[in-house]
């Protein structure tokens, strides 16, 4: 199932897109929102409206993040090896986390804003996946039976912002950078240690390309990890990490500019699109 | 005046301490919380309560973090040059900024735990800020528009996870590790720029000492900063900074065990006392 977030008519909803369309479940399913259905515990309830009349057709609604209020999103950073080479960093023992604010977070569709403070903003595709059940110090080898599902994540990066430190923070979290989308694919639809591709592609042209067999840190391993620190709560996200093929380590350097068509598509969730708007 | 956050007979309010005693603020000003409080702008209306009869003893309630549930929990790292020098870093021409999540959190007099994982529980004594309104790009002129009154912070830091990647994030997340506490001083209690001394103490021998103006950028430059990237909104915190003498960097090092107790002293603020725990 593709479980969204969405705004009809200015109401904020949550639902499932079928073939035909989107079935609202907010009046169907007693729960707040998305992140307050997976803590609930009521996925397995959404099954069977999947194959409903659709109550609205997607063109009717606007989506909003996946998740838009996670209580945390950690990102794994350099954990494609290609990335690492051509980011000059160390091999290390452990995953390299970062944190984003959920107020930098877009849709799929949304801007993707260049701030006015800087023109390095710069794609990285990756593979989202959301919690679904409170856990620390989660084994490796249960890590599967916490996730929700899988989705899609453009962490936009500043580079300069990014780089003004040794702490990555500032270039990760500018307004409007974030985007996670289009949808959860609730993971009953992707096996356990499936392999899936990512593409990211700006105005058509494929930038980066991996499966995951190459991730560094394997998702249980993130799982494992960041829950080593902090326990993990139904719908936390964590960001996979991007391949190699980022756009300021290309020669000469790729920045986006205005007007610009950046897309990430994995296979069996989607494509995340964004247009590019620089901010005036 | 002192603004807390607390457990009386379990039920959490938010309240004033006076002289003689807690005055339960919850039926007295429309606000779910403390953060929802200065959101709502009613800092001001809290001064008619100042000397009313206390509700309850001190020791009668148990405080919590000052703000449980801030959206965006900001730490400058390397903002005492005597840190900078004793951590080998670079100077920077912008501040170091990384996240903390506000489940870390502990309050006034709770256990600060050494992880099972780890022997390398530090302490950082610092001075931390709460944004009273919601700005982006805020001018440092403007800046001090934007804080709703001052308190302390340990942000308690689990070494070897800090330092297994470039990225400070797992280190500083630990649960049960960020002290918060004891209270808010609002900002009228405090002159713009007026210099506050800190002094961490470990079992009252003193650990760590320095004055505001030691700090290498500021609070203006640092609300300004942050707000560049991100909107910084009511109940925000930021942690201004830890100067030298933190355990690590001692010789030999010297860490938290069981047992201990963490103080934090700042002047016009007050005391952050937190014993230390091995957890098992």
């Amino acid at each position: 199932m593709k479980l969204i977030t969405y705004l009809y008519k200015n109401e904020k909803k949550f639902g499932l897109v079928s073939e035909n369309g989107v079935v609202d479940l907010t009046a169907k399913i007693p729960a707040k929102d998305l992140k307050n259905l997976i803590e609930l515990n009521l996925l397995d309830r959404v099954k069977q409206f999947k194959n409903d009349q659709p109550d609205y057709k997607i063109e009717e609604i606007k989506l909003l993040p996946v998740i838009e209020n996670p209580d945390k999103i950690f990102c794994a950073g350099v954990n494609y090896d290609d990335h690492r080479l051509e980011t000059n960093r160390d091999v290390t023992a452990n995953p390299t986390i970062f944190f984003r604010v959920a107020q930098s977070q877009i849709a799929h569709n949304d801007p993707m804003l260049i701030p006015i403070e800087s023109d390095r903003l710069d794609f990285e595709g990756e593979i989202a996946i959301v919690i679904s059940k409170e856990g620390r110090r989660i084994p490796e080898e249960d890590a599967y039976d916490y996730i929700a599902g899988y989705s899609i994540y453009n962490d936009g990066s500043v580079r300069d912002y990014q780089l003004h430190t040794s702490q990555w923070g500032p270039g990760k979290n500018f307004e409007a950078t974030g985007a996670f989308g289009p949808w959860l694919v609730t993971k009953d639809e992707i096996a356990d240690g499936e392999v899936l591709t990512l593409e990211t592609r700006l105005n058509g042209q494929v930038m980066q390309k991996a499966d995951t067999n190459l991730l560094l840190f394997s998702i249980p391993e993130l799982i494992a990890y960041c829950s080593t620190f902090t326990t993990l709560k139904a719908g936390d996200v964590i960001v996979t990490g991007t391949p190699g093929g980022v756009g300021a380590k290309r020669k000469p350097p790729v920045f986006m500019k205005d007007g610009d068509k950046i897309e990430v598509e994995v296979s069996k969730i989607g494509i995340l699109t964004n247009p590019v708007k620089q901010e005036i």
